[in-house]
């Protein structure tokens, strides 16, 4: 397929076609060093992913977007009316909501080389009850935990492992136990290329593994911690030719920008102004701050929303750093909370998140584990199951207005970023009451009852149920 | 809102508007026992949704389109056009794929009362290394699995869930311990009413329960077993204002047709020749029969595709049925299997998919344990996750083929009903090697082998690790 044709017929306009695809599908990225701000091009790159000068992460640049009037710059209202017209196309790239905004991530040369699941195009849930509450005029809820795989991780795996693709890999890896070595199995199954998942050795999270060994990874259980896996990683794939996703990989963020795009669409341009997003290796927080930036550089939006992320309080080693020295450095910390996606101590994007927050004037919180599992069902309680990690949004945006910092006309918007399923022992010890250790539900214990629902044993007979459904709170 | 007007706007054919609403949203169902043919309006059915006359089930029936260039109705090309359209929609009830079809389950009187988690829309995948294997020449799996709560409910309860917000209901329930109380409870949630899951006492198989517990939903463990669950839930409906939504519901249906719907759209409104659904409780062959044969009727689509439907050998009623008498009557069994979601001996909808499997000369058999496992690592290796019971569709299809009854230039569509997530366990097992007992694996050793993909210890050095990959089955 040649990259500069669309997928999408261009019925009416055909001049606009002409116009957005002037240079557009040339590849016109490069990656720029976020230490030291040194630029190569994306084939320079070296296998880890780090830069040869200062060891830093990198993040991609399109140069041309900067120039006001350039040849390389997009047509914002022809994007919008473009993108619109693809949600009706009945091509498969079309059907994915990261793909859709390809004008916006130029990382391939070829469109024929996307592999896709029909990821993104996630709701964007009003918590109607939630806004009542606690008194805040519009809150929305950006599930995406509503990808195939069941995590915002697919968003930003269609991207980079469609890089794989096109640059001819047949075997990719990553170092994780949990959401990442799902989605990277699950697309690298699509393409038809092979997976490698290391994990540290000891106490194996079979749950969490199920998908990767569904979707035919080889996973290899080394006799180390997970720092020693990614060390070994960092190893082979200097050796073999073997492509590297975890996050450290810069194309992962060019698909977790998208959902940015999605909200602004779904608010009709309009940017919320909060946007609450879980804190874990911040490689997320940093991409939506990515998205919204690019969307207001090019005139798409015209300002950017307010950017918090909310830490478990037991792995909150940025919340720290920003009260210790602003973000300056970041000391790890030994990550304790049973929100296993966040259980992160030592996060790779920790940089790139601290820039997000400061410029967009953010905050950064961390929350309790047992406002952590308060706010997890009362989401659930809207009809919004979510994994635990999705919860520190609302058990944030609780704090943040019971301190007076999110005013009661704004438009918040929390992203939830795995699906209730993928992890149903926590719904079930919660309910059950064993999830919580007395110290930490000290003081929420009213709260808490209200909101369990634990199987109750009745006698079989109509009037034993209807008293027991009488009986419940609710 | 005026239920005469469109969601969404039309701006270019505002003739069209006119025509196709003219009464098309009078609520103009009504319901028709399948046993005995007898005709009743909505609002005169009892609580427990049984024929007054014989005590068969219902379905829902739309007298006006039976006459050509009726009134009532609805244009196809027309329709065909708005469905598209709605898609690019900024209205919410255009975002379900359910209700973007809702001229063909004209079933509320106002479609506020909708209540939507974003159900349908869920994606075509094309299985091509399958297909390639089968040597058939077009092969899809739709995916239900991809809906909200993760399995094919979503879409039939957001249709028999609206009814109950329509008539005023405050509480809903059902017996199950599966994939509809999981359903129901969601959107209960959303819709801010109360909701009653009844489970037999005994073994709890609490992962299944969680997602009921996440969204709020009062669970009580009676001293029975199903049936008697089942006994003292339509005792209850009877004494008390509580909504009924077991698959007896024939709302629930209408939801469930709607897939048929997608699936035309998708391929240009050429029917496949071919569907191949799962057998459980069979209300899904059923609905999925029923929405094409509508098409049909409303010259959407030009014939019906051929419905097989496939059940696991340990509870296949269907298949004895009408092996024994064709589908006269129906002998109950006991049913066992690993694929839960299709454990069903006595099925509800049971004459509805004899109709169906007739009409359109479709196929009934069942596949073995093994065969299931297999399909499902087959799927997965395509980078398609689903639950057990989906696989039996890809298990059945290759049992097809070798009997020569697909041929292959047939375009065949597998329904996929659930999400890999929903049974973690089933694919651990697998992979382990402890899901299959000897005597149900014999025969298929090496097929399984060369599936499995079991965690791996290896020594924390690259070239170890190199090691296992090469050695690694693919």
């Amino acid at each position: 397929m040649d990259s500069r044709q669309f997928h999408s017929p261009l019925p009416h306009y055909p001049g606009f076609a002409g116009r957005l695809t002037a240079g557009m599908n040339d590849n016109l990225h490069q990656l720029r060093c976020f230490g030291c701000g040194d630029r190569i091009s994306g084939s320079e790159v070296l296998p880890d992913f780090r830069c040869a000068k200062c060891g830093d992460l990198f993040e991609v640049e399109y140069a041309g977007w900067s120039l006001r009037g350039g040849t390389n710059r997009p047509n914002a209202g022809a994007l919008k009316w473009l993108w619109r017209e693809r949600r009706s196309s009945s091509e498969t790239l079309d059907h994915s909501g990261v793909w859709r905004f390809r004008e916006l991530l130029p990382i391939l040369d070829n469109y024929g080389n996307a592999v896709t699941l029909r990821e993104g195009n996630t709701p964007l849930y009003a918590l109607t009850r939630a806004a009542q509450k606690l008194g805040v005029d519009q809150l929305y809820a950006k599930h995406q935990g509503m990808n195939p795989t069941g995590s915002f991780k697919d968003t930003g795996m269609t991207a980079a492992l469609s890089v794989a693709k096109e640059r001819g890999f047949e075997w990719v890896a990553c170092a994780s136990t949990g959401n990442t070595s799902a989605a990277m199995a699950a697309y690298a199954a699509r393409a038809g290329l092979r997976s490698l998942v290391l994990i540290p050795e000891g106490k194996i999270a079979w749950g969490k593994l199920s998908q990767a060994m569904d979707y035919g990874a080889v996973t290899c259980q080394l006799k180390t911690d997970f720092d020693g896996c990614v060390k070994v990683l960092a190893e082979i794939v200097q050796k073999e030719p073997i492509y590297l996703l975890n996050s450290v990989n810069p194309y992962r963020l060019e698909g977790q920008k998208t959902p940015a795009f999605e909200i602004a669409e779904a608010l009709d341009w309009n940017v919320p102004d909060h946007l609450i997003v879980p804190g874990g290796n911040l490689a997320n927080s940093s991409a939506l701050g990515k998205g919204f930036r690019e969307m207001r550089e090019l005139g798409l939006v015209a300002r950017m929303p307010r950017i918090s992320v909310i830490q478990a309080a037991g792995a909150n080693p940025l919340v720290r750093s920003l009260s210790a020295n602003h973000g300056k450095d970041l000391e790890p910390v030994e990550a304790h909370t049973r929100a296993t996606a966040i259980r992160i101590g030592n996060p790779a994007s920790w940089r790139k998140a601290v820039r997000v927050i400061q410029d967009t004037d953010g905050w950064c919180l961390d929350v309790t584990e047992a406002e952590i599992a308060i706010a997890k069902a009362e989401l659930g309680a809207e009809g919004l199951g979510c994994e635990p990690a999705s919860a520190v949004t609302l058990a944030g945006l609780k704090k943040l207005r019971a301190e007076g910092k999110i005013g009661s006309g704004e438009t918040v918007v929390l992203v939830l970023t795995g699906h209730t399923l993928k992890d149903a022992d926590y719904t079930i010890d919660f309910h059950r009451g064993t999830l919580l250790k007395e110290e930490e539900s000290a003081g929420y214990g009213e709260d808490i009852e209200k909101l369990r629902r634990n199987a109750v044993a009745v006698d079989a007979n109509p009037r034993a149920v209807i008293a027991a459904m009488r009986g419940s709170a609710g």
